[in-house]
């Protein structure tokens, strides 16, 4: 049983890691366009790094659990490359959000939410 | 095992579709007021579908985790029933909020914290 | 298996309760402050319990999968107590934040995040 979980909870584990790497970016990003607490609004390099980890944040429990649920019902295997794949692709949109709100789009291809947008407008389908 | 967690998982993929429906919401929103990222303000018809939205992102994770600790340790139908039941209100809560913060009120009464609040404060019981 | 989980179970209806707890201060400082949905800004007192609110919300999948996963992978009974310590530690958090910015800072030792950045920057070492 446990066996047939090691690669999703190491997954899991990544993803953790990767949003303390997102506050942590929004942390710094306070400091150095000295917004404190409890403001959220600031110039807009800040308010990118904020909203970019807010996006990922709100995300987050939708993936787990997606995650999981893939890999109990269908294959860990590739549920957890799949989950890989994601957690590089809010990497690549976590980066581009903070340099510009265009670049994060580029990068949003393997985004549940681009996926599903993307078969709906075929004219925004991003080029991922 | 598995046969017990089915109706778990797939009032959970719900759930998870219906967070999608939200954000799709929010992304048509933006388009239709013409909020581009990383602004969360706008005219009060946006803010609020943006908060609706907020808001049912908030209690997913909690929904999650209550529906799956009382589907393992008491009833897995029960529970999946009022998992849907839960799914629907958020609609209901959804859609009225997008129209009116009154109307969130009106729908609100399967929603944990209003249950709780119900409970505290008699002159507030929603009608549902 | 469902012994070796009561623990885990435990500690995450108390999160729950602890979260139904931080919105229920958001929806009293609503009234208080008179602050209707769906605005998010007022006075500095009823933004600090609503960001409060939004950062516990924001840790809190986090919280239950670093809990759940290490009390599947590692030891039930240690995971169990440091999500009880974490919980605590939220709840300090939340007070102090409310109080003013800076009394969230000297509570927040056991904060995930705090801890790493604890590590990577001696001089901000939290005195819990
Ligand atoms: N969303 C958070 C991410 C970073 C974070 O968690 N910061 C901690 C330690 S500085 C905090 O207490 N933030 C206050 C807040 O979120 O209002 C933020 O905006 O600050
Ligand atoms: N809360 C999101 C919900 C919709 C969403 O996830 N939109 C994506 C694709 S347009 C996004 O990148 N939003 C930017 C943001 O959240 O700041 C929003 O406000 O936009
Ligand atoms: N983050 C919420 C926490 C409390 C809550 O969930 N309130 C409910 C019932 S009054 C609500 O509908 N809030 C509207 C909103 O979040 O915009 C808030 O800001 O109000």
């Amino acid at each position: 049983m446990m066996d047939h979980l090691v690669g999703l909870a190491a997954v899991s584990v990544l993803a953790v890691m990767e949003q303390a790497y997102f506050s942590l970016q929004v942390v710094y990003a306070r400091r150095k366009h000295s917004v404190s607490p409890p403001s959220t609004s600031g110039p807009p390099e800040f308010e990118r790094v904020y909203r970019a980890q807010v996006n990922c944040t709100e995300y987050f429990p939708i993936f787990i659990t997606v995650l999981w649920i893939a890999g109990l019902f269908f294959h860990q295997g590739v549920s957890s490359l799949c989950g890989l794949l994601y957690l590089y692709s809010r990497y690549c949109y976590f980066n581009g959000y903070s340099q510009s709100p265009q670049q994060r789009r580029i990068y949003a291809g393997v985004d549940l939410l681009d996926m599903v947008s993307s078969c709906l407008i075929p004219d925004s389908t991003p080029d991922l």
